[in-house]
């Protein structure tokens, strides 16, 4: 099993894809260099999805994290690649990436991205006393 | 009394089916191993659900949680696989099953699975003041 | 006055019949035994409940907790049993309790039971500014 | 003007009848005693209200209070009857009363008791960004 | 510019009347006398309002308070005073005022009025993840 | 790349314009003046927006932030101007501004304004379990 | 065992004289009388103590309490009055009796008393890892 | 007995001058002027003592508070002249005043000033377990 | 009473020198220039003096304050320097500097200075229970 | 490297064995064998040590911790255990073991366990202001 950066994201068959299932990742450690100026960012990473017929694999999904340690990022850009790529691979029902930066020239930013399947909709949660 | 872990689920009888209410278990001691390295997981689980005819007993509810130490498991598989074993032990009006899993790779995991009866609707809520 | 463990729930004349009000009791020193070991239990019980014509007494219902003191009962039983008891020495419009069991086994228990009289409806509340 | 426990509740006019505003009032040194026991019982009360036409005068409402410190009252009946007093006196469009007595025999209690005005409609609550 | 209290309250044009914005103001210095025995009360007041045409000048508005300093005042008629002066200099669309007076016998007292211009109705809320 | 304070807001193409997404930045360094005293007044903003074609460039807010230090500018004013300046600059389908100003004269000040682009409706929010 | 208010103190014998330990009781249900203007008074007492050869009794100390119900009493006198009632009844090694009485007037006010016998010291505490 | 602003401090007999004890009121609603400007200024006041011969009685420490409404008084010199006044009417063994005054100008200033009679020494504290 | 930016500190006399007490001011709204970049920084700042014979002039302080909105200054000297010029302008027995800047660079300092006047001790705090 | 479980504890060199300087690392995944019953049990424990020469290698730790999941141990043998197994393999100057067990039978255990070099003293903490 590798263990070098990569944009390759491995997938594995939804266990149970006749079950509606939230699977909830988080991800602190991300760090992607700054564009414009070559300096380290950081950001708290956040992904919740609805998967179909395929879920994203654990490791692949940290190399994947880790090949974007060398490589320069816009803030709104970077959250919605990845949120992409994760959509291509894995083709979910609903999925959402709560991106949180570290603060940059006094400002810090969120960016929070979702992909909706065509004509999912989302179930109607039930509350237990 | 046993007291080797076991993947037999024991019920009893619901003592009040004619009633819907809500039986809720945290069981914060799961721990299965990584089917990747070997290695152990660590999860917290919470368990919420309305019987219909039946209850799990917790003594067998425990060993079955047990049965999970030495067994190689993904988080998504063993969420679904565990409260699929419930589903079909209990029958139960509604099920719902969180693991939270311990960070593994700099990722935390967490999966919540719902199981609803065909044709079963929450009650409405009562909220008193 | 009877100072003795005692299944006899008193009531007394709700004082104010004709308005939906609530009555929220807590009781933080229930204890049972476990009817498979033998040993202590120990829950919280919260009583809520909008009263017909009749109230629980407060000294009474002390006792009747007392009386599960040396009694073996399963967790969700006994919730069930104790609202069944409340239920019929007072009829009342809407009751719900809540058990909060300690932890057995590495897994500790919730169970929640509600009666609705036939035909009640909760009125809408209001929220003041 | 007087300082003694009366009953008597004074009111004034409304200073501004046509709006629907609150008045909430915290009163936490409610004390009375106990019908059975003669012992001393304690609450915090919460009244909360819309005024019609006559609001209840503050100093005249401690007294009201005080005027049942020695006086044996059940925790339902005593709440029920505070409200009635001030129903009576003022004739408000709602009034809420909420009393939390002080654990007694291992049990405490709350009674929540509410009037409204036959015919009034709680206004929809706006909320600000 | 003057530095004595008056019950002058200075407005200025909205500088962007279309446009429903919310100005919020906390007033935590506000003192005023009980006019039955003379002596001081305090309260912290919250003001918040949609403004249609006019905006209150924030340090007239100071001065304004401070006009209350030797005046005596009920609890429910200066609320509602404040309100209505503010309401007449500059006519919002919606304004709400919080009053939380200090503990006087025992009892602390909160008044909340509220104007709605006729025929406006609260935007709805967005709620951004 | 310069680094004056400036009035200037670059602005950068959405990377995603086919998907509506939240772009939420925390600005708490913001200062002016006062108009009437010329004395420094400071505000932590609150930027929310959902880009529509285009996004503002964080290092142009920044330096715009930073054209505000030396300009006398009235809360309401401010917080108004700002948001049309960060409209007109990225035409997004919805954007909202909050500024806590601190206090001054004992009293602080909350403007909160939005723009939403004619015709856009807020998504139906999704809660996962 | 009889249940009146009374200023008789009842003791047991400290059932272990021979090590010196901590007894610390909570009394948040104390109200006595304005001696000024015959108005109640409430307050929360702790009383911490080492005994030497006696122990209060609980049931005593309740109506001991019970009292000062129906009698006027300056803050500072009535809690060196209780300490020195405490003290006389128990001869303790050390005694603390802290006492906050509700605002009046504005102003609240806490008042604690120790006794030390003489010659006695603290034991120097043990801090454990 | 008065209600009028007063200078004028009420003294009492310590009812128990032999033991050292702690007197701590707190005092929230202080307002003075500022003697350059004008306007009020507000502060809240902790006084603690231990007294000797004498203690300050509440009714006329609140109308001596009240006495400072209309006068211009500096945060230093107020909080020691105060401190004198209270020392010079009851000559306590120690005393302690804290007056944290509301900001001014951005800046907000605490005031802490004590007096120790001569030759007095702090008993040492005894902290039970 | 001027009101523009000033490096002048204003003192007054001790209003009362023959005792040590404490001054404690905070001042949230310090801003300068970076001497690198020309960019602005920000500052909490916390002063805290015994005074000797002077203390400094609450609105002079402000101004001084102020005079650092446009100069360049590092985070270490300039803390230093405000500390120096406050202990030339009044001679403090102790006088404690505590200047809290944001964070730069992914990073924020903190930078803490004090001055003991030559001989002077600090008193035995006294504890009270 | 291998990946099972190990009861070899690899170490390195201290890189700076002429400071005394802490590490501290929490491990929350313990599990072992309860000796009586067979069945898991589970704690958090914390390391802290002043290494000496020899620093404990993180994998070895992960893996030595593993080595328990299937062997039988008491609480407080184990906590001894492993503290003996790393003071034999790094000779640390000070070293402690908090192990925190999850409740059994409705106890929940902690056992703390230091070892200090011969001859070694703790150097006395800085406090900084």
């Amino acid at each position: 099993m590798t263990t070098r950066p990569s944009k390759e994201l491995e997938v594995f068959d939804n266990p149970q894809p006749s079950r509606e299932y939230t699977i909830r990742m988080n991800i602190p450690e991300f760090t992607c260099l700054c564009p414009k100026t070559g300096q380290p960012d950081f950001a708290n990473l956040t992904l919740e999805y609805i998967p179909d017929q395929l879920c994203v694999e654990l490791k692949s999904l940290k190399l994947y994290m880790w090949s974007y340690r060398d490589e320069g990022a816009f803030h709104e850009a970077v959250t919605n690649t990845i949120l992409e790529d994760l959509v291509a691979a894995t083709s979910p029902k609903f999925m959402r990436l709560t991106a949180e930066f570290w603060v940059r020239g006094g400002i810090d930013t969120t960016v929070i991205a979702e992909h909706r399947a065509p004509g999912w909709r989302a179930p109607e949660p039930v509350e237990l006393p």
